[in-house]
């Protein structure tokens, strides 16, 4: 336990969900060894479409297996905590899917147990990885935007019929709505641009979902240097959209889409010229879909390997759940506190 | 003073920029008699592209030109109120550009004057009579979205090189910059769907141009019953940029370009269908323009015959500047308070 | 034979890839009773996935089913008319995949078949019932264009590694090539618009792939009032298309997308005005995919049960073949002549 | 007459309606000397608005008016033949608007004036100029699209009321109708990418507009190696559309819009990738306008002073002439062939 890893290292993944069948799937360079779920069909058939993959029954126990070195939490949010404590304990690197905890408090005892164990923890904030995502990132860091100013995020989805029925709906499961579950994202995005942000203000509400957690959260968040992003979440947008807008004093970056039901993927640069009027405009598609999975996975790879810090990991992690918890609290909105049983994601 | 509106109205411009041009272009029914500005010429060149106008030396004397009934008040916002009072005292009625005041104080002298004297007063809140905001009222009395539950704003340009030398950016002149140019618009577009707005949060800033007043302003304004108007309002924006999003139980309407270098007009209908899943989508597009100066001014017209009160009059305005006045406050910017002199509003 | 149809009609489909599937699945109101594929597997898939229906080794024992009352036939060109006529001459009225057949010779002898043994016979041309199809129809009939002076079309996608060696590259097969595949649906649509072409012009090429068949045919019909069909079709079009424009003396509508690759389907509405200038423009999309399978088949039935000609039904298909054979003569294309066997179509 | 070109060459411009002014406007390094236009009050506006410039009554004499050493002919079609050829007699090269002849045998007595006289003539073939074109000229010849296939070209406008009253609804005065406006820019456009073309077929018709020439033109060219250029333009076309297509076996060009009433002009690459599929897809958007009337006349001076055959000049206005005509006489329209009066372009 805490050698180096193995060429092709092992791996389990714990909740053998949708999110789970495609963790399996961006496995690139390593093996599934074993999976479970609290569904143990869902187990058995990830690991029936895996050769060499075991499903097994208590998830304590694919912690376990000889050879696992990399433990995947895609369950319900409720036991992402639990279930990586338990990992770590057992000498397992972890990814685990954001938020990676219902609240900061929780977060904080992985964090601890992370830090005595020596281990690396990634955090699933896999949007990062998205081509133009990536593409952003590389503009901004050239420069072609000079300081940055602001952003404008806009994320939602129109939900389904029984939407307020499933887990996500359940505060005890999730730990919140949708602030907790896309909102995270674009809070990680914008946090990765602009840096730490020291004011936080907004409101989570329950527009139209029948159901004891937020549907909607709007957000002002500043850094200490004023930078402002502007950010809204929703399950009642009823056309899927995802829209981050990031403005330099040189320019812009449009980002829209995130492929299938979100639209294609694209990003557009706006260059001010000197003269100002109408900016240079380049657009760049990506209808071939996104590989952030496999990236991602390849990156908390060379994260154990180089022995580095994760990044998005628990530090970014905590940083959008503080964001989270802030604007729960002040919207009134409690969150479950109860010992949790591990459900996979779907 | 006070008696019924000729058939065909006498009108008097003050203020013979752009806008007070764009105004004498749009008076069916009426006739324009006489017009002022601080620069002379700009006056004379309109009144002889008018026949039947005179140029008026002192703007205080083209309000008493015998006939004028209706009083146009097009200058920069320092000289909005003052005009506007000297004119409703001479019994006209008076139609002046929005904000009509650069304080609540300020304004508030004016609604006094309009009571004492019986005038009407109405705030050129143009946008209301954009082709896709009369599309999305329409739509939203008739229940197309069912009961509202927030809209998202966004309205933006570029401003031009030297911008920050301009008129705009002098609060003497002013009283401020993005927010009470063109954030007025959105709230009172957002106030007119949602209603009045009884939680102010947000906050301006300069991030750009080198100016004392705001460049930028970011707001969160909800009404008593918890809908939210989720806006930003930006000299910095780029690429031009007008967006509306009205999202109701049932739908959502997306208003996007007021023509010109905002791009093509349109609205987009968004329905939910019981089973949920991607809503039916129908579009409107207005390639034609706007007549929204025409239509705003034949509703003043029938305000001053039915004796009704301008709507958006100055209890719109006022409830408008409270929220400018709100966010300047908590931002720390402070509004120009000396005499103004009338000039014209390019 | 030649009774009735029954309440729920019985339903036998030859060829059982993707497109036989497809047909399995929007039978609303009738039952699958048989189905026969050249590959055993596939004819058992289908079967073992709907209750009631039977796998049969031999396409022709699955035409003499008892209660069979409806053949779909949805094999390889070759087999197309083969296994309709049997079907008709074992009594069964027909739907079968567009071109219906190779050639004109050959589909003239299931035109006979079909009316000495009274059959209906029906021709897939599905794009009829698309949505976006459906609305220009409707918008045509109400007289929203004006009388109508022509239409572009372009039709098209990019293949696939290997396309080239798939059935459609063999003559034998196919009888063809892009123009007999894709391009048989813009002339049917054109000439539904239109009225019969006597006038066709026009040639097809092999641009791109290394196959003795067409991947482009562009073409220049016109009706015996002048009226013109502009159209291209393409299998090296890379990014897929479908693009159809009516155009009329009082206005236009343009049909964009498809549904999945070829983007959502929407129909755009542009109305001139008196004044002209820009059109009124009105959208609608179809995010919801389509229901033409089902909407054709429901049809199918209604012609039975009226014994009214389907349309599109044989004559329609024979127009099309022979603005494609016009074309293929004179570009040096030859068709096909051998014996078939029938395999489903994928 | 016939030495090296000044270093400020002195410019005279017949025909001084919008192009003509548009011409003035574009002749940085050049300077305006002498206009003239039947209307004299249209060339007296012309040089009142340019220091040193000088109306001239007789256009003859505007050629001879010492200094002048480049002609630019911007008159209605009848007159550029004639005055080109006076300004060639004249010693002067000539920058001629499109199609620099109403007939091919028209332009053969220039073509036969210009080698006599050893003088340079240009033809404002401009697109070839707007970025959009650039950029996809660059693309072409840097291999990006492969060997080409094909082009898509449609190319038209709605008109205006009184259009059919216009100068180019009069075979006199124009020499045809849309194909001999707007279709020798695609014809000149397609030629550029695809070579000559050894195979002329299509057809013009009058479908709309009350007047002798056609409104509309369907093109279907081929050069020796069996590309195709597949083209349409029109008068009807109501929305203002310019699309052009460019296919090569490697990936495809769509450009779309040239500013103003066309939208924004638009170039984006799609990149086939070997393994197929959608295509890597970038868009470059050019919103700031077009330099094309900048570029070409500079181009022209550098074709004057290094002695290079302009390109497009008189070869390239033949071949798009040769293929006009070929659909005229095959549509069994005829132009006019009498005297001409150079008014000017509008």
């Amino acid at each position: 336990m805490g050698g180096p890893l193995s060429a092709i290292p092992g791996v389990a993944i714990i909740g053998c969900g949708l999110i789970g069948r495609k963790r399996a799937a961006s496995l690139e360079g390593a093996r599934l060894l074993a999976c479970a779920d609290a569904v143990p069909a869902r187990a058995q058939e990830l690991a029936g479409s895996v050769p060499g993959a075991a499903a097994i029954a208590r998830w304590e126990d694919a912690l376990l297996v000889p050879g696992v070195e990399i433990v995947i939490v895609a369950t319900t949010n409720d036991a992402l905590t639990p279930v990586a404590m338990a990992a770590v304990e057992a000498g397992r690197h972890v990814l685990t899917e954001k938020p990676a905890a219902r609240t900061v408090a929780e977060l904080d005892r992985l964090i601890a147990a992370a830090r005595a164990h020596d281990r690396r923890v990634r955090v699933g904030f896999n949007h990062r990885y998205h081509p133009a995502l990536l593409q952003a990132r590389a503009l901004v860091d050239a420069g072609a935007l000079g300081p940055l100013m602001f952003i404008r995020g806009r994320y939602g989805h129109g939900g389904r019929v029984g939407y307020d029925k499933e887990w996500r709906a359940n505060p005890e499961l999730s730990g919140g709505g949708e602030l907790i579950d896309q909102g995270v994202h674009l809070i990680d995005l914008s946090r990765w641009f602009l840096g730490p942000f020291t004011s936080i203000n907004g409101f989570a509400a329950t527009y139209f979902w029948d159901m004891p957690v937020d549907d909607n959260a709007f957000m002002t968040l500043r850094t200490e240097g004023g930078q402002c992003a502007f950010l809204h979440v929703s399950c009642s947008e009823w056309k899927n959209l995802f829209s981050f807008e990031i403005y330099g004093r040189d320019g812009k970056l449009a980002l829209d889409g995130l492929g299938g039901s979100y639209g294609v993927e694209r990003i557009t640069w706006y260059r001010m010229l000197p003269e100002m009027g109408p900016p240079e405009t380049t657009s760049w598609e990506y209808p071939r879909g996104d590989q952030s999975w496999s990236i991602e996975f390849a990156e908390f790879v060379e994260d154990i390997r180089q022995g580095r810090e994760p990044n998005p990991g628990l530090a970014e992690a905590k940083a959008a759940l503080e964001v989270v918890e802030a604007i729960y609290r002040r919207s009134g909105y409690l969150s479950g506190s109860r010992l949790p049983t591990p459900d996979s994601r779907r």
